[in-house]
């Protein structure tokens, strides 16, 4: 039985296999097949340092306008700062899979996530193509396969639906991600968090890159978990066009709603499933001079240490929302500041709130999901982030090391 | 017996008393005399959210264009966030002062450090002002209880020394320091670290602020614990002028390598007795178009939660040091970066160097002081920055609330 109960979309199979690249041991290689080839739109991260598997999918999604007939996704190494050596590997997993298809070997989009900066295995990577292409199929089952082989250190699978209907035909939307760690990402549209986005609409290349990228503005690009971008962090929208749904009409706005939908769901996954997470924060700055600058500010609180350690341990502490709002680089007077965590006053006038209540703050914060709301007073800016605590768990998991 | 062996400059006479305002019960306030008025210059947080002492200290300077009579700290609180009534609690607190020492209330330059957003207990500070002014001495002892008083979260006390002889005069500079969290100054002329630097020089307040600022810029403006800027971080340079040695000629060269040296050895102090710090680590970042640019690299990885906790367990986990130089913002080649951790060869040429042995990295990140150079090999843009690691230890002391 698998825990995905909804219809997925049309046009896609799914599987999974242990190649022996995760040290667990675990499914490690992920591949979902488009037959006939889906119409793709993509957003990788902006970091300097890009992995072999962004240089080559984002090449082949040029050559090929916009065109997957395979996607090929391995975990337990990343595939970065390897060198030519590792776009040359990347390369050959894509014609290994191409091979097996009868496609060119550009409509295979790769991908990887875990440690950076050692060789790719990929002659485990290629013995596998075989058993995972033997494996496909288009059951729930198959879907959740995919969905388990792309995680690392995340404790949960992370998926999510949406479906609308047009003139008695129903358009499908499934979503899978994987992220717990080096969570900040800030994607650009041509972000180790990997979002697979499956749909039978039918729309070309240009269109689903114009309705992605508002969609994970809003949502990806507003998470943190430790604020390191990784070199990795990609997202993918594939659209089989099964359904015999165009995307035109009133069909456009039911994809654009049911796309946040998807994406929103699944960037609050990853938080909540994020490194050491005991609290799920999310911060609403208003009263901005700009969205770009309420944002700035979020990031920045988002990125405190001092506050992220508060927060493990429900400590109203509210100072140090200030002192971390204040060094954003965004001028504002804390005169005209409003702060209320969950609700209850904190801040007003440039001082505490008459009305603040430490214990009642304190319960407040002891939930595991609250909301921060800051206003800033000058303008009508806002921004929406989510983001979670700093505990002694996130040190272990990224601190664990033995020689 | 102080721990202070070194001459003081002459001029200056401190103490310390306990008022209550730590809730440890140990000694909370500082004072700080110069009998006839000191020449001063002073650089400030640039946090858009300023504590009252901040916003009192640097209007003094301005109305008495540098001029100082007595230094009053106290440690427990930062009267920050406290609006209108905490300016009027600061400025009580320096009439107070005035009042036992017969100078204008001007020439009084406060300093708070703690909790912010809690109302100062001003009656506390003021009630405790004559007690400190009866136990001021000129004694290593007196300078060691200034030092003491002024300590937070810091479990050692930080001073430096330095000297020099100018025509058989010698002009002395004693410094202090306190802070361990909330450690990422960026301070501008006109930084919750404080920093209080005595002379005997012989110098006028604009001379003293032109050879502060490269000073700072090179010391406490580099360095970062948890990057979390205060709203507090203040550094204070007093100049009596009693070791009759005007600042001309040699005397500057000789006063402005004394400064940097005093500068140097507490900055560096901080970082050493920085919370939970169990590993101190040089960034040098070299091969930048710009030293800003280079800076801006050091600070992303000084501040990345993935490289400080990988630092605490010595992993050679280079990759995460390439994932936050790419998101610093500022554009390069990764194949032209060369990266050397306590000079052991480990990148260089877009990938992990031939020469890179695990067990050897690991053994250098197993000291407790070491160096990480990155080269980006553009131009001869550079920095060097002092940092730490990110221990359990440190979320414990941040995340310390009970109701």
């Amino acid at each position: 039985m698998s825990t995905i109960s909804h219809p997925l979309p049309l046009g896609f199979r799914w599987s999974s296999v242990k190649a022996g690249i995760k040290a667990s041991g675990k499914p490690d290689v992920a591949l979902a097949v488009c037959d006939g080839g889906a119409s793709a739109a993509a957003m990788f991260t902006s970091n300097q340092v890009v992995a072999a598997p962004v240089t080559v999918g984002r090449r082949h999604l040029v050559t090929t306008g916009g065109r997957v007939s395979a996607v090929l996704v391995n975990a337990g190494n990343a595939n970065c700062a390897t060198g030519e050596p590792g776009i040359d590997a990347c390369r050959k997993s894509c014609i290994a899979v191409a091979e097996q298809f009868g496609c060119v070997f550009d409509e295979i989009f790769p991908s990887s996530t875990g440690i950076i900066g050692v060789p790719l295995p990929v002659e485990k990577l290629i013995a596998a193509v075989p058993a995972a292409k033997a494996l496909l199929g288009d059951t729930p089952e198959h879907a959740e396969a995919f969905a388990t082989a792309i995680l690392t250190t995340d404790t949960k699978l992370k998926v999510a639906h949406a479906s609308f209907e047009i003139e008695d035909r129903t358009v499908n939307l499934f979503g899978c991600a994987k992220g717990a760690g080096m969570i900040g990402p800030q994607l650009v549209p041509h972000a180790t968090m990997l979002v697979y986005l499956f749909t039978d609409l039918a729309a070309n290349s240009e269109h689903l890159a114009a309705m992605l990228t508002p969609a994970v503005e809003g949502s990806f690009n507003s998470i943190s978990i430790d604020g390191d971008m990784s070199t990795n962090d990609t997202v993918l929208l594939l659209a089989s066009g099964k359904s015999e749904v165009e995307a035109k009409g009133e069909a456009v706005p039911a994809f654009e709603a049911a796309l946040r939908s998807v994406c929103d769901s699944l960037a609050h996954a990853i938080v909540d499933d994020g490194e050491g997470v005991t609290h799920v924060v999310t911060l609403e700055i208003t009263g901005a001079r700009s969205n770009a600058e309420a944002q700035q500010i979020a990031r920045t609180i988002a990125t405190s240490p001092l506050c992220k350690t508060a927060w493990s341990s429900a400590d109203p502490n509210w100072g140090r929302l200030l002192a971390a709002a204040g060094r954003a680089g965004v001028a504002f007077d804390p005169a005209t500041v409003t702060v209320t965590i969950g609700g209850l006053p904190v801040f007003a006038h440039g001082t505490r709130d008459a009305a603040f209540d430490e214990d009642a703050t304190h319960a407040a914060m002891s939930n595991r999901e609250y909301t921060i709301h800051l206003d800033l007073g000058q303008a009508e800016g806002k921004s929406k982030f989510i983001t979670c605590d700093l505990t002694h768990e996130y040190v272990s998991i990224n601190a664990d090391y033995s020689t």
